[in-house]
C-alpha cells in the first residue's frame, strides 16, 4: 500500500517532497494552459470584433494555433506518461506483480491513463486542425471526454482517506466535471466567448487548486501538518476554493483589459 | 462554536434577534429584486412587441437599466460585505484566531464570499452594458456563477444542524439552484421572457422563503419554537414551501397584468 | 397517524377502497389526458404535413382546442381541491388542530397543493391561448413546473413506509420528472412532435401506474396482500413498470394509424 | 434464487459456462453494430462533404441503410426474446409458479423486457425509413428510451451482490447512461458526426467491456477466479475501462482513415 503511494509521482527524494511535486507539476500544466487561454480567447474574440485593427489574426492564423496547443498537449502527456513509468521507483510497464500476486504501482498506471486520454486529445487536434478530413467539433468532444474520465478516474481514487484529504479532492471534482460540461456545450456552441472564458477560468481553478492541495495535504518547508478531522478547516477549505475562483476571475479581467488594449 | 454562530449577522442585540435579521435583510434584498424584475421584464416584453405604445424603451433605456441595475447590486453587495467584517462582533479582517489556533469567525468570512461574488456580478454588469469591450452573454454568465456559489457554500453550511433546519435551507437550495440553472439557460436563450419570468419567481421564492426561515427557526416576539423533530412540521412546510412559489406566481401574474393596461 | 391516511380520498366507505380509488382517480385523469393527446399531437403533425387533405385544422383550430384544455384542466383541478377539502373526513379549510395541537389532515392539504398548480397552469393556458397578452410558450413552463411540483410533494411523501410501498412509487417518479423535464424542453422546441409524444406516452404512463399502484397495494375485492418485503415481488414489478410503457407506446402507436388512415 | 441465475442465458451446459456467454452474446452484437456505425457515419459524413467522389450515396441510399439495419435490430431482438423464453431451462411463458408461490425465472423475463424495446426500436426505425407517416426524429427518441430502460433494469439487478460484480456493472452503466443521453441529444442535432462517433464509440465500449465482465467474472477454461473483496482489484478493473474505452477510439480512428483513403 505504501508502496503505491510512494510512487506517485516519484522523482521525489522523500515520500512527502514527491507527493507535493506530484500535485504541483500538473497544477502548473493546468495554470499555464489556463493563462494561454485567458490570452488567447479575448484576442481571438477582439479580433472577430473589429478586424481592421488586428495584425495578428485570420482565421487561418488561429487554427495554426489550435495546431501547435494540440502538439504541446500530446507532448506534455506524452512526457507524462513516460515519466509515470520510467521513474526509478515507477512500474517499469510491469501490470502484475507475478511472485507477490498483487498489482504493482496502480496508481502511477493511472496517472499515465489519464495523460494517456490527454495525449489523444492532442492527437485529435493536431489531426482535426492539421488536416481538414475531421469535422472540426471532434476535438472539443475528445477534450471533454479527456476531462471527463480525469474526473472519472479521480472518483475511484478517493476511497478510504481522510475526510480533508477526501474533501479537497471533492472540491477539484466540481472543477473537472465542470469543465467536462463546459468543453461539450463547445461542441454545440462553437467560438462561444462566454463558454470559453468560463472553461479558462475553471481550467485555472484547476491548477491554483492542484497547488492549494499540494499545500495543504504535503505542507513543504516543515510547516506543520493540517488537522485532518476538524471540521472548522473543512470549511475554511471549502471557502478558499471559493477565493481562488474569484482569483482566476481576476486573472480573466486583467488579462481581457490588457488584451482590449 | 457559539461565537460563530453569534456573529452571524451581528448586527442585533441577542442571538435569537441577529438570526432572525440575518435571514430577513438578504431575504428583503432577494424580494425586493424580485419584484423590480417582476415590472421590468413584462414591461421589455410588451414594448418589444409593440413598439408604437411603449413610452419608455428605446433598447438602449433598457441597457441604462442593466447599468444601473449593477451598480446597485455591486453597492448592496460592498455594504453586505463590509457589514459581515466591522459589527461588532465580526472578524474585522482577522481570519485566524493565533492565539486560540482557531480559525476566526467563519460565518461571517463565509457570508462575505457570497457577497462577493454577487459583487463581482454586478461589476461585470457594469462593464459589460457601460462600455460595450466585454460580450453582453458575460453577465448572465457571472450571475449564474454567483448564484451557484451561493448554493454551493449552503451545501456545506448544514453539517451537523438538526432535522427540521436542514430541511428548511434544503428547500431553499431548489429555488437557488434552479436560479442558477435558469441564469445559465439565459446565456444561450438571451431574452427569453419565459426564462426571465423562471428566474423571477425564483428570485422571490428566495426571498419569501428566507423570510419564512427566519419566522421558523427564530420565532420572533416570544413566539414557541417548533419543534425540530416532529415529522408533521417538516411535511408541513415542504407543503408550505409550495404555497410561498404559488405566492410569487401571483405576484408575477398581477404585475404582469398591472403592467399590460 | 390513520386519520391522515384516512382522509386520503375520502369518499370511499372503507380505508381500502378509499386509497384505491385515491389511487385510480388520478389515475384515470391522466390516462384520459394521455389518450387525448395521442390523437391530437398526430391529428396536428399530420395537418401540418398536408394542408389540403386536413378538414379539421386551420392553427387557430388548435389553438382553440388548448384554450378548451386549459378550462378543463382548470375544472378538473378545481373540483380536486374542493373534493379534498369537504369530503366527510376531509380538512373543512381546517389547517391546524389548535386543540390537540398537531397539524389537521395534511395528506388532504398536500394533495389539494398539486391539484393548485394543474389550476393554476390550467388559468395559464387560458390566458395564453384566449388572449394575446401572453407569451404563449408560459403555458409549458407552467405545466413543467406543476409536474415538477407534483414529483417534489411526492418525494418528501415516502419517509417511513414499507420498501415495496416506496418502491412502486419510486418507479413513478421516473415517469413525473421525465414529464418535467420534457416539457421544459418544449419551452424552447416549442411543436417538436417528438418531444409531444414522448410527454404523451410518459403520461399514459403515470396513469396507468397509479392503477397498478392501487392493485398492488390496496388489492381490491379481497385479493390477498402483496409480501411488502419479497424481493422478488419488487424485481417484478420494475419489470411490470416497462410493461406498462411498452403498452403506452402501443396505444401511441395505435392511435397514430387511426388518424393517419 | 440459484434457478434464476442458472436460467441466466440457458443454453449453457453448466452455470458458470452459461454465465459467460451470457454476457458475450449481447456483447457481441453491441460489437458488431459499433463496428459497422464506425464504417457507416465516416462514409456518410465524407460523403455529404464531397458528393462527386462518393459512388455509394444518395440521401436515399443511406436510408435504406437504416431501414435494413431497422429489420436487423428487430429480428435480432426477436430471436433473443425467444431464446430466453424457450431455452430448456427458461420460462417457456410461464411467469408466476402458483405450486410454489413464487415468480418463475425473473431474470429471463428481464433480459426479454430489454430485447422487447430494442425490438420495439426496430420495429419504428423499419416504419419510419420504411414509409413516411412517421417523423424522422422518432427512430433516434425510441432508441433512446431503449438504451435507458436497459440501464434502469441493470440498476435494479445489482442487489445484494459481490462488491467486484457490482463495480463492473456500475461502470457498464457509464457507457449505457452516456449512449442514452448522446442518442437523446441526436433528436435535436439529427445528423451530427460528432454525437453519432461519440455514441459509436460508447457502444463498442459497453460490447467489449461486456466480454471483459463474462472474463471476470465467470473465467473460462478454469483459471482461477478473481477475488471479489479486493480494493485493488476494482482500481485496475477502472482503469481497465478506460482502456477499453481508447481500444474503441483506436477501433474509430483505423476505420476512419480507411474510410477516408
Amino acid at each position: 500500500k505504501t508502496d503505491e503511494q510512494d510512487g506517485q509521482l516519484g522523482a521525489g527524494t522523500t515520500k512527502t517532497m514527491g507527493n507535493f511535486k506530484g500535485h504541483a507539476l500538473p497544477g502548473s500544466f493546468f495554470l499555464l494552459f489556463g493563462l494561454w487561454w485567458s490570452v488567447k480567447y479575448p484576442l481571438k474574440y477582439l479580433c472577430r470584433k473589429n478586424k481592421s485593427a488586428c495584425y495578428l489574426g485570420s482565421r487561418a492564423g488561429f487554427q495554426r494555433l489550435e495546431f501547435v496547443e494540440g502538439i504541446i498537449k500530446a507532448a506534455f502527456a506524452l512526457i507524462g506518461m513516460v515519466a509515470e513509468q520510467f521513474v526509478p521507483d515507477g512500474p517499469h510497464l510491469k501490470l502484475y506483480n507475478y511472485e507477490e500476486q498483487h498489482w504493482d504501482h496502480l496508481m502511477n498506471w493511472q496517472h499515465a491513463t489519464m495523460y494517456l486520454f490527454y495525449g489523444i486529445s492532442g492527437l485529435v487536434d493536431i489531426v482535426a486542425h492539421g488536416t481538414n478530413t475531421l469535422p472540426v467539433a471532434v476535438d472539443r468532444m475528445v477534450l471533454s471526454l479527456a476531462v471527463f474520465i480525469e474526473g472519472f478516474l479521480f472518483c475511484y481514487h478517493l476511497h478510504g482517506r481522510a475526510m480533508l484529504d477526501v474533501h479537497v479532492h471533492q472540491l477539484l471534482l466540481f472543477a473537472i466535471f465542470g469543465g467536462a460540461v463546459c468543453i461539450f456545450l463547445e461542441v454545440f456552441f462553437r467560438g462561444s466567448i462566454v463558454l470559453e472564458m468560463l472553461r479558462t477560468s475553471l481550467c485555472i481553478l484547476q491548477g491554483s487548486w492542484l497547488w492549494q492541495i499540494g499545500f495543504v495535504l504535503y505542507p513543504p518547508n516543515g510547516s506543520p501538518e493540517w488537522n485532518q478531522m476538524d471540521h472548522t478547516n473543512m470549511m475554511f477549505l471549502t471557502m478558499c476554493y471559493c477565493w481562488h475562483y474569484a482569483f482566476a476571475f481576476l486573472i480573466l479581467a486583467v488579462n481581457y483589459a490588457i488584451v482590449s488594449w
